[in-house]
């Protein structure tokens, strides 16, 4: 499960509201090129703004799904687009921040079909830019004068900490003793799923809505991080390249807790063992790779990702049917979560 | 000028305020404590409260400089200290985050006299860290339900962007054309002295201080962070490692930005144009470093440095008289501020 983000193709562009693409994304834009310049051309660059030579580009800038989220959910408790442009964009960026970060841990080479920044404008400045972007996304929050902004701020603060928690997780779950199925989940609650229940509570936090409602909303995106995650996991393994964009079995390749995996190495018997033999063995080769693939599928490692995946997203429509939202913003966001979490469909 | 902070040593700690170490460390602690674990171990190991096995270390935390600067201008404005500890202890924070991303992207083995975080715990690790140092401490400030919170709030994310701006700045100069004294100066105020600043407006900001009071404190900091820096970087060349706990000419070696050669550079003459070609060329050893340093002393530009550090502090002085604080806090700032920018003395 090693990625972090919806957007990791840039291939097939989610449908989300034309507002989102036409209000927060030049919004995006201007806030990034008021940085001091390097790092206005690296998060540029990143955001697919413009070439590695600073030229205009047409490079995808991932499929705004936050924004796109959270633009929805303004709709769902009475709020304008507009009401909720300064935290969908700062979401956007801060969400952009760990995959900036993410991809020289990971020394991902690929991000959305180009070299990732690291790989144009070197570690270090990739680090400053990282930084950079969750900085401008705190400042836009706090920053953002509209009702709400110390809740908001709070929300944003605490998303944060959450993914980085869920990061430093991972990483330590791969480079020791693996994770177990609590831990997975735990791991996926920080890392995948706090950015999507921030994009879901801010609008109600700006128009002061009651408690139940905000839990609803968490709930939803809980759920809604947990299904997306474990999809994204199976596609790991089984998806075609040309489509996810990255290359298959990365996950595998550096023993990053996947549910499949997990799943199959719960599930017990003689397969489960030889799973486990390979798992914590150090074969990396595409032989290697499709053997373990080929195992986790005999051990019933993708059947029950793909019941658990489809329960999650049945749980976040149950609590986003609890959240009271008009019929017409449910009807969208219930659109939004099943193109989030199915999105080979 | 390499180095960000006022804490490189860690073996003469600043006299500050016995309220600073016994009130805002044991806050810095227990923040870093709450971190996901392995980010706790590696946070609590840069801030010396922990080993690299996680057993207890009477390591150096640092000399909590704007900590202390922060503690001494709240008693100015009528303040207690208890009133500033949690953005006194968030500025600590975010201060060392840029450490910890700095000595990666420096490849600087060395922080307070022990391995730097990034040697210890790898980078990948140490990148999520200082992420986290950086969420932590702007949390803080977004949480704390003080006076002023979200100006203060704003000051904070002002004050980090600054620093990312002025680190991209020295790190685009240095690997490419250089800078000189008019980009210097720019890159000092934001890297340097921009939370400085932050430490001195703050408690001004929570006491709802006029726009005067807080135009003199920011000017205050501002001169210091160049008087400190401008000795700091007369220090690299000429101070004793065993004092400055850093490895000799570091800026130099790295062609860093630093003010005693860019003086030399300006002056002209024989000189100055046989530093330029050496400076440009690729020399780095204790010899080429040596010719180096004789050659920026011969051009003036050290005496230059020097004088232009006691003219910053002598502005800086002059800033914080008008800042109209209590005559007891003014006198304990105008200690501080003498400590900060001649700690060789």
């Amino acid at each position: 499960m090693s990625t972090l983000d919806t957007s990791s193709t840039g291939l097939r562009a989610l449908p989300s509201p034309g507002t989102v693409r036409s209000t927060v994304l030049p919004l995006v834009r201007q806030h990034v090129s008021a940085l001091e310049p390097t790092l206005a051309r690296i998060c540029s660059y990143h955001l697919g703004f413009v070439d590695e030579h600073g030229d205009p580009s047409g490079a995808a800038s991932g499929k705004l799904t936050r924004a796109a989220l959270m633009t929805a959910a303004a709709e769902g408790v009475g709020l304008r687009p507009e009401d909720v442009r300064s935290p969908a964009a700062a979401l956007e960026l801060l969400h952009n921040s760990t995959l900036v970060h993410d991809d020289i841990i990971d020394a991902d080479e690929l991000r959305r079909g180009r070299p990732a920044a690291w790989k144009v404008f070197g570690p270090d400045l990739a680090i400053l830019a990282g930084d950079a972007l969750q900085a401008l996304s705190l400042q836009i929050v706090v920053d953002d004068t509209g009702p709400g902004r110390a809740e908001i701020s709070s929300a944003f603060a605490e998303a944060l900490r959450l993914v980085l928690a869920g990061q430093s997780r991972e990483l330590t779950a791969r480079l020791g003793p693996g994770a177990d199925i609590a831990e997975y989940h735990r791991i996926v609650e920080e890392k995948t799923a706090a950015l999507l229940e921030c994009a879901l509570v801010t609008p109600a936090l700006r128009a002061g809505g009651a408690e139940h409602v905000l839990g609803a909303l968490r709930g939803a995106g809980r759920h809604l991080g947990l299904a997306f995650q474990i999809s994204n996991d199976v596609e790991d393994i089984w998806g075609d390249p040309a489509v996810t964009g990255k290359p298959v079995r990365g996950d595998v390749q550096r023993r990053n807790p996947s549910f499949p995996v997990l799943a199959a190495l719960d599930a017990g018997g003689p397969v489960s063992e030889r799973l486990r033999a390979l798992w914590h063995g150090d074969g990396t080769t595409a032989a290697h790779l499709q053997e373990m693939a080929d195992l986790v599928e005999e051990a019933g490692g993708r059947r029950t990702a793909e019941q658990r995946s489809r329960g999650h997203l049945d749980s976040a429509l149950e609590h986003l049917g609890r959240a009271g939202l008009t019929p017409a913003a449910t009807a969208e966001l219930t659109a939004l979560f099943d193109r989030i979490v199915n999105r080979t469909a």
